[in-house]
């Protein structure tokens, strides 16, 4: 190694849990402009076919001005801007919760993130802290598009730095309907069952019912990895097999929700525009080989003001191995080991 | 398992053999609009060359519009919306015939599919039967964009259904030159060869001809899968290393058919546009791991009225385990084991 | 294998030694035309965040028209041309030199590429020599957008072939801050460097310092197959598992470039756009399974007259196997085993 120059370090070592202030604003770096390349890719690294996302024809007959990018895809973006300011030296993304879809995001949108912190809770062993923000993503005219909390385990840099303050932001714990953003104009009064692909409608939906959405996909490395570098995370977690002692890729937990969301096409096809995000969590960490499945259960149903156009509430699951649709928790109340993801969202569906 | 609303199932089982009758016509689901970003990913999944579907500068001096996107592509997109009515319980894909390309698919383009079915035939085991069906894909305007014919061997649901009457469809064998559509204004008096990348011309070809395409790729799972979904072809037996017990995922014969025809520029640079398809076989099935390689044979040579414009019929074997360029068949007539695909079509080419 | 038809070869043997000329011009084969589906692929399959060519808000906000494709893309597709018509014969890539780009390639251009013989000089083995050439590439109007010099070892077909007489190019070791062509109207006096990612100014860096990259990413076969068949670079050696004897796929050497260059965004995200290519050496090969890192040592840095504006002169090192950042030869003059590539090249910065 040759002499360094005195230089103070050029790299990001990120933020840890006794950098962050409640009230403390984070504009995040690199906004990005998202167009018909991203998404290709995302058809490409999902099996979408949500016909809203798939063909500018259907969703104008929706009463929208084009195909929107996937809903997902946005999230993922506006949740990767946020990575290296939020969750670098995070030890577990541990909730979401008051997600929400404000406007679709259309190709050649230009999006960039901001995040606020909105609470803090050193743990007891003094080692590490739980970090509340609310990240909100911004079009190039500074329009809120989507927005959404989340909690992340944070370590520490210093063990000796005081604890803070701690203060526990009140989150709702469901979105109710009339929290829920639709966007303008949207009619699915003269909705095309056929071309979406399926016949069922909000009113064939009871709450309690449980779809098993019966494909599989199994994960290549290559796929997760581009999957994750399209949002411009850069956890180093999935992409450097050096980086864990097992020498394996932990796939980005986002990857996860949009394959079970994609896959969730086969019995809610017609669940085409996801609007709000209710809680989530990432049950077992998911690798490369992993053969992914999903089920749903139905939560809730609702009506809205606009014409044909109601809500449903979903529970989605991810899993692997085998684990059977419907099983999600053990006798000891912790989520069986094939669970992967168990997701709390609500979706736009003719009535 | 929690116990289930006692609802009808949500999900799609496919279509069984006894479910079909002569002249049912069945509109697929998932209209797809298609853009620049699968234009770029139709060139990163296979090494695709020809210069008229990759510089809009050479398409216009060509007369057309812009630089369309792969008619393999088009063929894909229009196939793959057929898969869950047509195919999901197929047992084999036994042919193509009478496929023709009616008009370029410009960037923009939203197409749908719809299928007629032509011809059934249950076989003489009581188990299964052929199905006909002529497929036809449908732009926006209702423009038929393409059209071909297949046969599939489809699993009956119910053994004891009744056989349905013969009906075996009359299907041309190779289509004639006059039955090829050649795209308005196409006109190759004016035909760089060289930023084609080759000097040969239609006259330089011999009926009888076999041209070794020399180069080799080496098939990976992403690769395969993307482009699978990228078509939205949701066959299990692509993406889920559980369904087989081999714990193999087969290759979607079209990625064979694409990576085939991108080979086959080196030989082939100037057989620009495919207009027919004349008959197909996958002779062999593909894994990840085999290396693809190419050869063609010139099957025919034909003039058309338009300036400067010739077809060329093509013979183009796809092969694995470095089977050679020109061995098809062995002494028993069958396909040898090294033979992936044995396609028949006819492609534009400059005189 | 049947009797082949007595025809001219139809396929392309590439050149040989012996077959070029000091003056000679090559017009390379098929133009491209780049557009948002190479942007997003360049997104995926490298972790590129430089903001310019992220966003087109803040390329506007920077003076440009839009956010242009990458500069490595644009070096790889002119680079990609040339493969069939000098490299694929070659044995090596020994050198680069007077790399510059003079203008952005914004979505919608179509490139072609040509060169120039510049340099012959047989080996005194007499069983290969070296070629020099100047490679151009050209948008569809025929300006120059970039302009690089090479030079490869290719073997001869004839090795009683009579040696040509011996021409060195006289080429520039390193560019000076006045060969480089800047944007016009490129100006970075309201450069954000919040959005950005980075606070650090041409003035923050000095002269010998040395930046770790820190984050590393494990190459897979899917991703560089994709990248290198994007641009169109044919060479055998990338794809064909069975070419070499051990059974390996040689990474093309302009992935690991642009591997390199996308993990230096750590430590230096205001190194923006590559302007000047210096010198370059491909090291060592790189194979899929390899964990790519990147450092960075400070050359050089200059003034320029446009407003804002500085340039940083760089040396790019992207190691494998965990080399310690800052290491680049050993004792005996030659690189380290561990180092990949070892690049020179002008980029601009704000001041």
């Amino acid at each position: 190694m040759r002499d360094e120059m005195a230089r103070p370090p050029k790299t990001n070592a990120g933020y840890f849990f006794e950098d962050y202030r409640v009230g403390q604003v984070i504009d995040h770096a690199v906004p990005r402009t998202l167009g018909p390349g991203e998404r290709a890719l995302y058809h490409a690294l999902y099996p979408a076919r949500h016909a809203l996302y798939s063909s500018n024809a259907f969703a104008e007959a929706c009463g929208l001005d084009e195909s929107p990018l996937d809903d997902l895809a946005a999230f993922h973006v506006v949740f990767g801007k946020t990575v290296p300011d939020v969750s670098l030296n995070a030890v577990a993304n541990l909730g979401y919760a008051e997600g929400r879809w404000l406007q679709p995001v259309y190709p050649g949108t230009t999006l960039r993130s901001r995040s606020e912190v909105i609470g803090l809770k050193q743990n007891s062993n003094g080692k590490s802290g739980v970090v509340y923000v609310r990240s909100r993503g911004f079009d190039q005219q500074g329009n809120v598009v989507m927005e959404f909390c989340r909690w992340v385990m944070v370590r520490k840099r210093d063990l000796d730095a005081p604890a803070p303050e701690t203060v526990l932001p009140e989150l709702k714990t469901v979105l109710e309907p009339g929290d829920l953003a639709i966007p303008a104009g949207l009619d699915f009064t003269g909705y095309d069952f056929t071309l979406a692909g399926e016949p069922h409608r909000l009113g064939d939906y009871a709450v309690g019912e449980v779809i098993d959405h019966v494909d599989g996909v199994t994960i290549e490395e290559a796929e997760h990895m581009m999957a994750t570098r399209l949002w411009q995370n850069t956890a180093k977690v999935h992409f450097d097999a050096t980086f864990r002692e097992d020498g394996k890729r932990l796939i980005y937990g986002g990857h996860v929700i949009s394959m079970a969301r994609a896959l969730s096409f086969n019995g809610l096809a017609n669940a085409q525009m996801i609007v709000g995000l209710n809680a989530g969590a990432h049950a077992n960490p998911c690798f490369a080989g992993d053969t992914i499945r999903a089920w749903s259960e139905v939560l809730d149903v609702a009506e809205t003001d606009r014409p044909g156009v109601g809500a449903i509430r979903l529970r989605l699951v991810a899993t692997k191995d085998g684990q059977a649709a419907g099983d999600l928790r053990g006798p000891d109340g912790k989520y069986l080991p094939g669970v992967l993801l168990d997701l709390d969202y609500w979706a736009l569906m003719p009535v």
